[in-house]
């Protein structure tokens, strides 16, 4: 049994608390911290039966029962907690991304590295039924050579504002899944991106010197192309689908929705809307990435999201930025380097 | 916190542990119990905290504090043992049939009655998002006045002749559950059945004395028709659709994938087969009926699938089975009279 | 160049008139009768260039220059025109049904036969590209054995009553398209029907003693079953779908569009209505069965839709019509005999 | 009755030979002129009533008779026959593009207005029921401002490498159409493209200096963002896809097949494959477009796709093929200016 410590309760802490009460059997929430650590925080992990409670996370990395920490603090406080955990010996589960400075991330590698634990970085969407499908497809050849990757990548509603201004900008909080997806669909690395993007949903957030639209074409090393479309704010719901094409055919999947049934009236014949964000979109990956790392870190395998996934869709996302920026597309290698 | 004892730990009996343990969090399995209670079985339940096993189920009508009992032994003993059970003053969920014999079904009406206890039978379909669409569609009137109703529902595979033997016949075993749909779906009361069935799907189904394949009709109080479509064996897997058609329109459900991806290559465009049987197809349904159950009985309300609903489809099923074999209409009151 | 004449100039009869100028180059319309003759029907047929109007049709079949003829009059006309023909040594299509009189149709056949001309009636949904691949899975063994057939056939708004009462009853009507398809699609014949049908529509179809809305079970010589389930109306459109079941699988058609659009928004994810009715839906397959005909009688094939193809569907619904009224499933052959 | 002479009749002058005889009734062929006039092009068009044929087109442009033509003949020879056309007065429907360099077009455009004639490009494709429904979503304010539109167009099999040859390159024989679409659902023209290309399915087609793979991004002058996605082969057939997204929504179209069979069998649920090639997918279009032009040109409307969008979608290939080749956004004004 893995005893887990969390770090942060916010949002997608909570989603963890649930997801090993429910679905991961072989493994315990033993602890929790949150700076803002509060009755309603407590309230709502003890119904999961978790009993020890903190403000200060350093509590957890100090306890010789906890074997693994999940980071779900803030971004800015990955790297640093990662490295600290790294020190104390504990597996590290870190949400997406490390951090979005290059030399922090290698820090991150390098100290995990020396200290030979366990870590994966949370990108769930490798754990969903429909994009496991396509890359599937795709590792199995049923495809053939793959050649071009299609991703459509929409939020609902755009974030307020005031993420907006710590979130990094949209390539480094919404479309980092996206490239990750790319990376994870293809088998292959980013070489270079082009990124045509601007504000089309809402002017606070070009005030904000962020984008909300965009489209991102990205060459792999393998020679495949891979093209990211993206908005912050699509009317009928969370627009997550991906078609993968090759030499031998193609591979699509489409929304999920909570039934599949069809309504026809003199209005038209109507389905409903896809499942509305992504709590609610991808509630199962959330709970079988914490059951995978979980079996990571109690056995000898390698986490199935390892160090180097944390690293190259952010430098695809920094390329991404400075691609739109100066208007040209820009080589990995620009970024990679020191 | 609901105390729940297991009556009966096979294949139903154990979806309902682990739903507990997973899905229910106000209630708990306290005991478990089975003629055949062996190590692994203790093993099994262990998993999910269980820690009191049985042989004799009486050990559990007779535990002060158990709340609730949940039936899952072989069909032929569960009118005897919900009757037992609310003499002993437990609340009832009984798996589907409650009884083949409409005169045992009467004494566990008047039983649970005279005691006052909750009772729920396991028509887990009800819990299904695809099919509670179709009747939330109705009851809100997005269709006008339901006028047909149509269900298809195939299985992947038939059982063992041995199972044939002892299931009651198909209609008691299979199409009961299609029966509850017609009027889960209609809101209305069978009032007559025609059942056109042969057996083309495997001799010794017929040699058993069942047949495999088979078209009803059905008759309902509020003018409508429903027709079920049945067979022991699709090819594809589990088939599981169903369509209401009224004044205002048309309201249908497929069937559920694992993914929504589709392959298109030289042999054609091919989605995913159905999920293959019903513990695939309904897993969540399972935990949501014994989550209804479960709040039901903590407090006021009625339970959502009532005595009435345990008796109405057995008379449609026994209707059935008399059509068939008088290759004739059949009125439900033809069954009813006692 | 096969010359036809056109015996009736009213809705089928233009579409028959296009047809051939527009898809039929082996055939030309050389003169059309109507009763009611004028102005406004020749201005029609001239577009076609269509140069000789009658009256009276018997001046169409005394004109050796004539080797076909269509009859698209008044279905009270159709066996008396068509034994005429026969006897004038005309070619023959005729459209559905022949009669609605059994002696009178086993007329036709004598008449036919001896004359040793070429018959065609009109079941043109035979020649729609739907219904055709439905028919070939089934052909060429790809559903295995068949053994359910489902045919939802619902039309967007009732006739007026007028033409109820001169329309022979909605099976003899409507039904008879999908007991033809049941045949077709099975490649085998009726033995018993049981029609479950009510008024559902509109009263006035009652007060014509009529019904409007039907569930009819057709069990096959093959044993296979059949279940055609009709309405004089449905709010969204035409809806001709169907759906064969076999040993080794199932195989399905859904309902055609304008186009294939599907608009999300805050609304719903919707798309098109089913074509309107029949002239939309059917528009080629009208035009391919007059294009087979020409062949045939042009040649030494025999007619793909002959004349026990126009018999057994009347047969069909004549046994329909008896069931419903009776209460009871009916045999074929209780209809049939003299 | 507007008299056409068709010139050039290989394959697409004899889908219009076609089209006319069958779909456009208020327009006849009077002559076709071939440089390779032989007695098979002959018999070919005598079906359909043609009785004059030429070798030279300048006998169709000297006949006072013919009051239109229809440009048929190798890419090549477009303009400069435009041009002769209308000095001649015919009004001219030509096949696209006009010519692959924008000042023999500026040529036509300018020949063709001192002339007074209607002039229509053969952009077909804005004729098919599909791609009118997405733009008329978008002209209608269904998805409010049009903000990503995506175009997915992918053929079958590659030409041959003699073709390639002579195509002026994959962006001006295949995109142009999907850059004609970008231009005909925004309703906006293009500023700046950035094309990623490559040779992935056939290397003679980079011998030959072409590429058969891209991914081309628009920046139109409304804001919105265009991505249209080419393969010379796909093994699934003719892909021929697009989408719009906007403020309140998204609309899209899938392929069309020849029925909409799906067999459900132990491999899967597959339907059929999208309608092969472009002669077998855009029929209907091909004869819709014709009878717009005949339609125009006997009338006192504008042709509805003019000398305007026969220009644009040139300067956007150009672009492209400038893009690809200096790995940078090349803005149209670059294209365009002398």
């Amino acid at each position: 049994m893995l005893k887990i410590g969390i770090i942060g309760c916010g949002r997608i802490g909570r989603v963890h608390c649930k997801s090993i009460a429910h679905l991961v059997p072989e493994a315990e929430v033993a602890a929790v911290a949150d700076p803002l650590m509060n009755d309603e925080i407590k309230a709502f992990a003890r119904q999961f039966g978790i009993k020890r409670f903190y403000e200060d996370y350093h509590e957890i990395l100090e306890d010789k029962g906890i074997d693994a920490v999940l980071i779900c603090s803030p971004t800015d406080t990955h790297s640093e907690i990662s490295i600290e955990s790294a020190c104390a010996g504990k597996h590290i589960f870190c949400e997406k991304p490390i951090d979005r400075d290059i030399g922090r991330i290698r820090k991150v590698i390098d100290a995990v590295r020396m200290a030979g634990v366990k870590f994966q970085v949370g990108f769930n969407r490798r754990f969903d039924s429909n994009f496991k499908a396509v890359r599937d497809a795709v590792a199995t050849g049923k495809i053939g050579d793959v050649e071009i990757i299609k991703i459509t990548s929409r939020d609902p509603a755009p974030p307020p504002p005031e993420y907006i201004a710590v979130s990094g900008g949209m390539f480094l909080d919404m479309t980092i899944h996206d490239f990750d997806m790319a990376r994870y669909i293809s088998g292959s690395e980013a070489v270079e991106v082009y990124a045509a993007a601007a504000v089309m949903v809402d002017s606070a957030i070009g005030e904000a010197g962020d984008v909300d639209t965009a489209v991102v074409t990205v060459k792999l090393a393998n020679g495949a192309l891979a093209v990211i479309d993206n908005s912050r704010r699509a009317a009928y719901g969370y627009d997550q689908r991906a078609e993968a094409f090759g030499s031998l055919g193609c591979v699509s999947i489409s929304n999920n929705t909570n039934s599949s049934a069809v309504l026809s009236t003199s209005k038209g014949v109507c389905g409903e809307k896809p499942l509305y964000f992504f709590l609610e979109r991808y509630l199962q990956s959330f709970g079988d990435e914490i059951k995978a790392f979980a079996q990571a870190a109690a056995g000898d395998t390698d986490t199935p999201v390892g160090l180097e996934d944390g690293l190259a869709p952010v430098l695809m996302a920094l390329a991404a930025k400075k691609s739109a920026a100066e208007h040209r597309p820009v080589r990995i290698s620009e970024i990679e380097q020191p």
